[in-house]
């Protein structure tokens, strides 16, 4: 069991960890950085600087495919730039159940880490490029627990994809004491129902592919008639639909929502 | 009862919306710019441009009080600024339940309605900073609800201050198929205690001055050794404390997290 205790790290100045490490190591940071939720404006400031003055930017993608992170910074790169693309070696087509899944996903993390961690030895940054937030449900977190302590490693916050999402759904999401519940569209359809039974407001994550499954149980819930669905929020190709108007196909870039009623005076 | 409905205004090109707007009314536009948890380099792009640029500023406070959201953009704002504080009449003095606490709410809610409106009738914009993301538990969304259909509005969407929380806190939120759960640390004790017991991970907000009841939840819900608290995240008054550590004594800018310990291969 991998065991990740809290990084010092993180609230230590930059200037005084990057000194010290750099006279005694001469190692690079990793930082993985949020990019937010698509629209390249709502990069961070931090981040935009990161982004555009790096030299060696990494991020993970679906094999054959451009990388949503990697399209997020499109023209944002110097000219100069190394890139190095971490391409999953399955993502679907083995379930997670089977043991198969993790030990492949285990080497593949571990290929990813000696690369990041031999930049790092050469002295020099890199910048993983992150979807959202990196430490909100992203692939960052499996090298964060690997590099951690090992080469220092720096987060950057990002706005995640449900607060694009529930923005241009154009209603807040919560209000006065409202509970929020986040779920992956990914759990068994009978979880699924009983937490949307069970709270004020909601956000399901991953629902691509699990759509079907995810509206029974928000029929088994009785909430269809509130639930909303936005893809690619802040993206060119958004689009926010009502449930019961969408159709089962949508991508994995979509986010189901449920505004929370709470109080307003 | 309020029925808020979804805008189509965020989705439409601001250009467009602008110019058919000035000609026919010479409306300004009311923007509702999140800021992210608190570090002035954790503003998007987006909301640090609107935030140099605009003539007009508006933002909530205590009376007496120097304003929480006013103070993350210190050192921002043009020369020539107006600057609207908007002083809450009531915040802890009269219990929520209290009839007189939503109709002095409502009143003031009015009389800062009705001068954005004013700026934004004499064509000017007007921006209004708000903590962390204006649709997740924000007062500007009380503005929003009644200029809505009225004058322009528009929402930049912010980096939550638990984001912030759990980046600073050195540790992953959300791993898997974790579910993750947000609440409000005014909650009834028994509520709070019931949801904590029932969640992977853990944000709760508004701990402050409901420190006690809330760590009395966290003990019933067995919880007691996975919970942090963290105040002031991003700040420079940033802290990163075990509950078990932690005083009772808490700011109004804390949250309690417990982090997700979902599969990782
Ligand atoms: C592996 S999770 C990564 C989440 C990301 N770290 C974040 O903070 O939003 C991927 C899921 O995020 C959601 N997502 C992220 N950005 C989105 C966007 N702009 N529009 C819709 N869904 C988005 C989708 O549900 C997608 O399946
Ligand atoms: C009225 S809510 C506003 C939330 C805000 N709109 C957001 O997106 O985070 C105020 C609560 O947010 C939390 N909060 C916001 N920023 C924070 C920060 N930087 N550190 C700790 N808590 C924060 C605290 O729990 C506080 O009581």
């Amino acid at each position: 069991m991998l065991k990740i205790t809290p990084s010092v790290m993180e609230r230590v100045p930059a200037d005084t960890l990057g000194g010290a490490q750099a006279a005694a190591t001469a190692l690079g940071t990793i930082h993985g950085v949020g990019l937010g939720p698509g629209a390249q404006d709502l990069l961070s400031v931090r981040a935009d600087r990161l982004v555009r003055g790096t030299r060696h930017v990494a991020y993970f993608r679906k094999a054959g495919r451009a990388g949503r992170a990697r399209r997020i910074v499109e023209g944002m790169l110097r000219d100069d730039v190394v890139e190095f693309a971490m391409e999953y070696p399955v993502t679907t087509e083995i379930p997670f159940s089977d043991p198969r899944y993790n030990a492949l996903l285990a080497e593949f993390y571990a290929a990813c880490i000696e690369r990041l961690h031999a930049i790092a030895r050469s002295g020099e940054d890199v910048v993983v490029l992150c979807e959202g937030d990196p430490f909100f449900y992203g692939s960052f977190m499996h090298l964060y627990a690997r590099l951690q302590g090992v080469v220092p490693v720096r987060v950057v916050p990002g706005i995640t994809g449900m607060s694009g999402a529930w923005t241009v759904s154009g209603t807040p999401i919560t209000w006065g004491d409202d509970m929020l519940t986040v779920l992956m569209a990914t759990l068994p359809e009978e979880d699924l129902a009983r937490r949307i039974r069970d709270t004020d407001a909601l956000a399901v994550m991953k629902v691509g592919r699990n759509l079907p499954k995810l509206r029974r149980a928000v029929a088994a819930a009785g909430r269809e008639d509130e639930a909303w669905l936005v893809e690619y929020a802040t993206m060119p190709e958004e689009r926010v639909t009502r449930l019961r108007d969408a159709s089962d196909a949508t991508p994995y870039f979509s986010i189901l929502l449920i505004h929370g009623q709470g109080r307003r005076p």
